[in-house]
């Protein structure tokens, strides 16, 4: 088998992360911060430790301005909800995900305006477009770092120049390039950034964090027991606190700061220039096969690996059900929760199918789904 | 050891439970609802088959009443700020859990009133007084099924009852009672109930639940990605995607259905019967104690297996201290996130020592903690 599908969830996962999941379970069953005994300490050792591993991965100020959530969208949708009020003006690019358009457009509904500065139809952003649509009420500029349909990286650091010097909050949402890219949250002028675990991260599903810089104050989404200041009815006021309720996903999280250590040792670059390696190799296979539509700019450099296309004559479910069942290789179709990106790029009515690379992928497999594609093209013809 | 912090998290999980989430990361490594491959697919089964066992479990109309979360406090979250707005009332008890009384703290900055029904002083309610509270504008009634503090039960049918009949919505937080008292949702009159994976139902942590009665429609706190209706800016209105957005947890959500086979396998009235002798022999135990304060009412038989204590002449911290390090008895001290119990119950000052039991807890733990505090309690005197 061949498994393309890691843009929605990477597998397979590192030995050690399942062992971490596994460990934790068993032995450490404490619930961190809700007690002083030993395995409650231990569950808040291992909460800690994978802070402080997010931090340093980030360049973040400290340990406490990680939250972890449940996934990416709890983290986008925390950022964005405790940020914008009525009044306020948010921009984003036309290649978001439904993570941060849905939570937006419902927020429209309550007084927030939304200008979606539009991409060009390789899915790039002209920075300068989001100078333009500046107003004196923005107070959100909240974009993804790659797109999830065509892999196209954003100019983050551009955006986060003209954020920063204007004092507009920076959001970025990183679902596609967190253990891909540098990221350094100081050096980049981000103010909030939404990851997922269980994605680059190659942690379990159920995990995802959001790094809020210091000294921002969102309002929370959520309030509950904390473990901390328990005689107050409100919320503690300080981070990780003010976002993090109830009993967090401990064999989880410590699987995910396991994932970081097993990309920490192989080096971020060493992970990019093998996944840019399968994305070359397929790009330029596909450029052989009659029929075949990539979208987004294939050829520059800009871009993750993550791979949009479609066969002539071939609806996006009908190429994705032929590679599973005929070929045994995994892929999405359809519209990949991103119905912007796809007006963007002109495939709203049909989708694409999606082929998406991990550090675990082969050139083998590359090849293997090279030669499928061929003969599914062949064939209709 | 002894570990009698089960209110918090239960400890150890049943064997099935650690392979099955194990198993699932190893093998099911798809995102559910996401794609149509074989992986997705074998991930989208997982949780269907969960969600069929826990509507099967509360009696709810259908598998899609039930919504995954990420532990009870999110649910609560979800459906205290789904249904409440400016101008509604809100009545609870005084014997509620932060992650009930914060969120509704932080309603009334926004024009919602709450009132808060007072408990007696072993923190039993009068559901009379319930009644009385109703006003015109009351929307919901949000009940803890026991307290976390004093393990009370509380009136939740009778409860029930009055709201039902009055078209009033209502909430049952079952942090401490899933897994151990029968839930009937349906018979029980209940619109809406928040439940933790991770304790009664011996899932792992990072799991929760909501129960969501069939036409109830609440205002989703999150929105996102559902793999539905992609190309809607708007959250899909349906049951459970309305309510569900992100990647979900999905060997947590496999490894809480398969907690809930062995509780099923079992028999809660096993389970039941197992916690309530422990309780007994307990509290039997703590009476020939000098110097031991037990909160609640523990002569009822309206009581799960949650004992708050205080020992004459000891901070609760200095307690639970002593037992950890020299008896290696995990318990909890302090106020345990629930400051209106402990007003109720007149404890805020000091807190208490809470013991907590689950079906894994045997008679020999229960001696050796009766040793321990006999021991303990003669030194202090």
């Amino acid at each position: 088998m061949a498994y393309f599908d890691n843009a929605a969830t990477s597998w397979p996962k590192p030995e050690e992360v399942y062992k971490t999941v596994e460990d934790v379970m068993r032995k450490f069953g404490g619930n961190p911060g809700r007690s002083g005994h030993k395995k409650a300490l231990e569950a808040a050792r291992l909460i800690y430790d994978a802070r402080e591993v997010m931090a340093d991965f980030l360049n973040a100020e400290s340990p406490s301005n990680i939250v972890f959530t449940m996934n990416a969208t709890d983290a986008l949708n925390i950022a964005i909800k405790g940020v914008l009020r009525p009044g306020d003006h948010v921009i984003t690019s036309s290649m978001e995900h439904n993570s941060v358009a849905r939570p937006i457009y419902a927020l429209t509904k309550c007084g927030v305006e939304w200008e979606i500065v539009k991409c060009a139809k390789d899915g790039t952003l002209d920075p300068e477009d989001i100078l333009k649509a500046i107003k004196p009420n923005t107070r959100l500029i909240a974009i993804t770092h790659a797109s999830n349909v065509t892999g196209t990286v954003m100019p983050i650091e551009e955006i986060g120049r003209i954020a920063r010097e204007r004092d507009i909050l920076f959001l970025v949402d990183a679902a596609q390039t967190i253990g891909i890219l540098d990221i350094d949250v100081r050096n980049q002028n981000i103010d909030l950034l939404a990851f997922p675990g269980h994605k680059g991260l190659y942690g379990p599903q159920g995990t995802g964090g959001l790094y809020v810089r210091e000294g921002i104050k969102l309002t929370p989404l959520r309030q509950g027991g904390t473990g901390s200041f328990s005689e107050e009815l409100s919320q503690p006021d300080i981070l990780p606190d003010l976002l993090e309720s109830g009993t967090l996903n401990t064999p989880g999280i410590a699987g995910l700061a396991e994932g970081v250590r097993f990309l920490k040792k192989l080096g971020l670059s060493h992970v990019r220039s093998h996944e840019e390696m399968l994305t070359r190799r397929f790009l330029e296979g596909l450029k052989k096969i009659e029929g075949i539509t990539v979208y987004g700019c294939p050829h520059k450099k800009s871009e993750v690996a993550v791979i949009s296309l479609n066969v002539r004559g071939l609806d996006s479910s009908e190429l994705a059900f032929l590679l599973d069942s005929k070929y045994d290789i995994q892929v999405r179709p359809g519209l990949h929760c991103s119905p912007l990106a796809h007006e963007t790029i002109g495939t709203i009515d049909k989708g694409t199918v999606r082929f998406s690379f991990s550090i675990f992928n082969t050139i083998e497999e590359i090849q293997k789904a090279l030669s499928a594609l061929e003969e599914i093209s062949s064939k209709s013809r």
